[in-house]
């Protein structure tokens, strides 16, 4: 299923309820970290099984604790809904 | 354990034997390409079992089907045997 691309002003109202993600490179961007790389890993592992089941995947970094993910829609060359219920559901992890 | 920092012809003697890792920004460096983001995170996994053993964690990059693997000591300020021993085992996992 192609998906749409939001314009700049849906992005702003999306991340106005998002207010752990910022705008980075066009892309939405977090930064977590944990108390050690178990802990991070055991989240990614968390995140990879919803981006797996929803076809939609995260691109990330990891060093030790420390996790950097950055959510787009290559097909829709932009962020789309897919990239706000992918943060929606990081979110709701760590909540 | 502190790790003591390979010298430069050290580094490239144990490159000799890693001949899909180079050196990227004073780090070893390998980037590889799975058939899709399940096959990728599972080998993610896997190395992150053996690196939370060795107590030795990469820095590493994923997207999809596509990892890269930074691997360097903090503590030592450079290449170290563990970084060596973290790049055999991927290589390993690979075979």
């Amino acid at each position: 299923m192609a998906s749409k691309k939001l314009s700049d002003i849906e992005i702003q109202q999306q991340l106005a309820n998002l207010p752990d993600w910022t705008l980075r490179d066009g892309k939405l961007y977090r930064a977590i970290r944990f108390v050690n790389f178990s802990a991070a890993f055991s989240f990614m592992t968390q995140v990879a099984l919803i981006a797996e089941k929803a076809d939609h995947h995260p691109e990330w970094f990891n060093v030790y604790n420390r996790l950097e993910i950055w959510l787009t829609t290559h097909d829709a060359d932009g962020i789309s809904a897919k990239d706000i219920a992918l943060a929606q559901a990081i979110d709701a992890l760590l909540a």
